[in-house]
């Protein structure tokens, strides 16, 4: 699954993984603002790495999250969906919008081998230093490059150059960002 | 109102009817994912019709549901929003990615109208092997046809033909899928 | 803030008017549909000013509450996103579909000033009359003219006039409505 094979998706195992995810997030989601100590220690068991300083708004829904990477110093607001059967990875200084999604995951496009639960998937990298508005969807593959800043509302299909502003659906470069 | 003529939003009848669903919407959205029971037994309620191996994760946000039929194997991922004051149809085998919106029901644009909480609605129908992306948005009386495809961010604005890849905002045909 | 100058995002006395708001939002979410005084109380002490005859569906995301004024005759179906470090003016008779996301707040393209949490923000203005379908985001200084109608799924990245229907990513003017 992680390498990009196909994989059934109502395998047992991966199944457990994700109702144990379910559930961590599930107390995520319930847990009160107050209780920060707490709320970091649900992350460090839902992700694979969780850096130093992130904040993560509720609520938040996360497919397997041991596959998700996140670095220092991220902040993730309201409402962040993330598929993540193949490797997310977040870098540092991330600033991620409201109702932001990430998906990793494909099925395939003919019904027959669809209606099998086969399912594969593609890895997702958002390098450092990015900011994506809120409502952005991020498709199976895509790298968004250091220092990148996608517009709200975007649907961002291929990779984004570093250190250019992109917008719309799909995405398209508006503009070279200073170095 | 499911005949697509004008109807008073707030008739007290119609109010009644969306409490009694908002009611179990909300013990089904607090409900541990480990009760499988009950959570068939209140989208049982909550629908006009379940098939067989219907699964739908959290959050869900609808506001008739009894105008709701859902076929048989059935997928529906986090945060599906359902406005069904027309009928909604969803066949067999159909898989709905995270955040999708089906919305049947219209205002009028005309404001005084409007503010007199008038309404109406127009069917939506998605038929069977469809697989809707996340953060899709359907509106009123658009059919997807069988064995399409529609990309993640899509915004449905008019019917899909069936065995065809759609995309983008409004959702235009990509290409045709083998038969 | 309030007049568009930059501000330190985490300043201690914004924070702790954030986590005040974030704790009544909280209560809001959880408390039951059928106890219509309490959370009219929960809106009044949210937001900056509340009209009568408002209704808010679940669940709310709110950033400041305070900085937002609701006319009278509002209604705003689920999942209401609002991000108001800037003024956010909503006039009267204004329908608002679910999933809408208003969005004041900006952060500076130049990832070194980004990441030592400074932002601004632009008012957000809707004004009276004005029908929003599901999933509309609204940029940082839009304001969207009286009577204007913005299609489901619409980004809104500029000033609508009034008596207009606009729609897309970004949105365009479709047509002009009947004065």
């Amino acid at each position: 699954m992680l390498a990009g094979e196909r994989y059934p998706i109502n395998d047992p195992e991966l199944v457990k993984i994700r109702n144990i995810t379910r559930n961590l997030v599930a107390k995520y989601n319930e847990i009160e603002r107050e209780n920060v100590e707490a709320q970091q220690d649900l992350l460090k068991q839902m992700f694979g790495s969780l850096g130093e300083d992130v904040h993560i708004e509720k609520r938040l829904n996360v497919d397997y999250g041991m596959n998700t990477t996140i670095g220092n110093h991220v902040f993730i607001n309201f409402n962040f969906t993330l598929l993540d059967p193949a490797p997310v990875t977040i870098g540092d200084h991330v600033f991620i919008g409201p109702n932001v999604q990430l998906y990793t995951a494909h099925h395939p496009l003919d019904a027959e081998t669809r209606n099998q639960h086969i399912g594969w998937a593609e890895p997702i990298t958002i390098e450092s230093n990015v900011w994506m508005g809120g409502g952005v969807i991020v498709l199976p593959g895509v790298t968004i490059g250091e220092r990148a800043v996608v517009g709200a509302g975007s649907v961002v299909t291929k990779d984004v150059p570093p250190y250019h502003l992109v917008a719309g659906n799909p995405a398209r470069v508006m503009r070279q960002l200073d170095q």
